[in-house]
């Protein structure tokens, strides 16, 4: 197989590797996409035959437990003969280092495991807190014919937008704790979830959590009306995870919500559709076009941009 | 005069009223703009013969008295034979609604004066900052023939970009007070200044911060190196505004810095650009379209845009 500096990468043969399994090549499609690496598109126009991937998204602010649930969960599903794909989007901050390289070494042990597929992504760009280019990404996964895409982000009120609309099932993993903020987290956390977890149970305050969780419930408004499930759990302890799974699946073969989905699929098909329009045309150029042309009198901006 | 809605605007007779200087018409010219009326793109392109008006940006934290100011310095250059434009860019939150008024109270001598133009803009949209169309404004005001175009804008460290692009001379307006948080301001809205003015220098500290400005000038990285402009004022007392007033005039005489101006008007018309080709493509159709067809398992979002 040639790099994009040699040879035309042969996209059809990238696909068909991609769809027996081979990882090496899956990661290196990947980060054409995210290069953008030229044929890319032609890449993605090739995908065919979709499987029914189902796309779990795990949210919750930082510390409450989502990747050590994240590493039993694929326990769960790797055991029931499932192919698993794992998107970490990382926030581009690098106050939150530490805690991610923690996460990684949580999940280290099915880095090289064949039937689990690990990648992070940074969460620049926005798609309602996504990374845009996830969409593609996806999309990729669902033609390498995984059973599950896991999604994990760190939704603290503001990037859980997109997770809602990407996922077919949202799992929200708040901490006992989290108790004391939830009323100051925005709404919006509360109504993109379709499970609540209820992590570190054994904790004090977890009932009560449990209970507020509930009363919560009856304000839900999301449409059609439906109430969140709330299960409870204790990673460290290894207990509610059967339950937790349970509902999920149960959850995925239910309901699917199409008109979210329609709704970040069209601002993502919008980005792509104005990426593809001004293509041409170089912010760079531009700006000095106008430079050497703006002290003229006779410069109209307009006239200018109209011959674009 | 026949409105959008009877039959077509002659532009050009309107453009000429406006150079006569119909402050009738010139509003509804800008409400025009604003709203994006059919036609206006013809307006903004039969812009001809720009006089050489000259900007100047009034910025700082609100409470820093920049309306008394702006009040003052309308009288000495309406006194000079000056016709003057002033630009309110109000910040949209409804949070500043009572200075607001305080401040178009403070400025109200001046609504029926013929020589004085004064318009407020909602700072939405994002252009460093600014109202987008405030280019499109600002180049309607320049062929309305008005000497002199102030816009004064709120700047707390985040909105203050866009200004030193589309101003000639900067003036960011501070108080003894802002002593001790101005550490915490953004080092971008030191940056941007050309002239910094110290206002109700009366009261205690004005001296400590007049010098704590001069040690900052230092570690100005202003391209081509030169040294801001510092100016001690008390609007209430009206001290030092002939000062400020010849201060700005031999600023705005002097150097031009085409290059930030040059950044701000390529992202304004790449806007444009983007604009005029996505106009066709409606983002709830296309959502629409992508709900009908995407539980197809053929279906795929670039194949489909692809056709756009």
């Amino acid at each position: 197989m040639s790099g994009p500096l040699h040879q035309p990468i042969n996209w059809k043969s990238i696909l068909s590797s991609i769809r027996e399994g081979d990882q090496r090549v899956l990661a290196r499609a990947i980060s054409w996409i995210e290069n953008e690496t030229e044929g890319y598109r032609e890449l993605l126009q090739s995908l065919e035959n979709f499987i029914a991937s189902q796309i779990v998204g795990i949210t919750g602010p930082p510390g409450a437990g989502k990747s050590s649930l994240v590493d039993l969960l694929i326990e769960q599903w790797v055991a029931a003969g499932k192919k698993i794909a794992v998107l970490c989007v990382d926030p581009s901050s690098p106050f939150h280092f530490g805690a991610l390289l923690g996460d990684r070494i949580r999940m280290s042990k099915w880095y090289n495991h064949p039937d689990v597929f690990i990648r992070s992504m940074a969460s620049r760009g926005t798609l309602g807190g996504l990374n845009p280019q996830i969409i593609e990404v996806t999309d990729l996964l669902r033609a390498a014919s995984f059973d599950m895409i896991i999604v994990e982000t760190v939704g603290v009120g503001q990037n859980e937008i997109g997770i809602a609309g990407l996922a077919d099932t949202t799992v929200l993993v708040l901490v006992p704790e989290t108790g004391d903020d939830i009323q100051a987290m925005k709404s919006g956390l509360l109504e993109i979830a379709d499970i609540f977890v209820v992590n570190k149970s054994d904790r004090p305050g977890a009932d009560r959590f449990y209970r507020f969780l509930e009363s919560m419930n009856s304000f839900n408004n999301n449409e059609p009306k439906q109430e969140a499930i709330i299960v409870k759990t204790s990673a460290t302890e290894k207990i509610g995870i059967e339950e937790l799974s349970a509902k999920i699946l149960a959850h995925l073969n239910a309901s699917k919500d199409s008109a979210k989905k329609s709704l970040l699929l069209a601002e993502r098909a919008y980005q792509l559709i104005v990426h593809d329009k001004m293509q041409h045309i170089d912010k760079r150029i531009l700006a000095e076009n106008i430079r050497v042309q703006m002290d003229d009198p006779h410069f109209n901006l307009y006239r200018f941009i109209a011959s674009y």
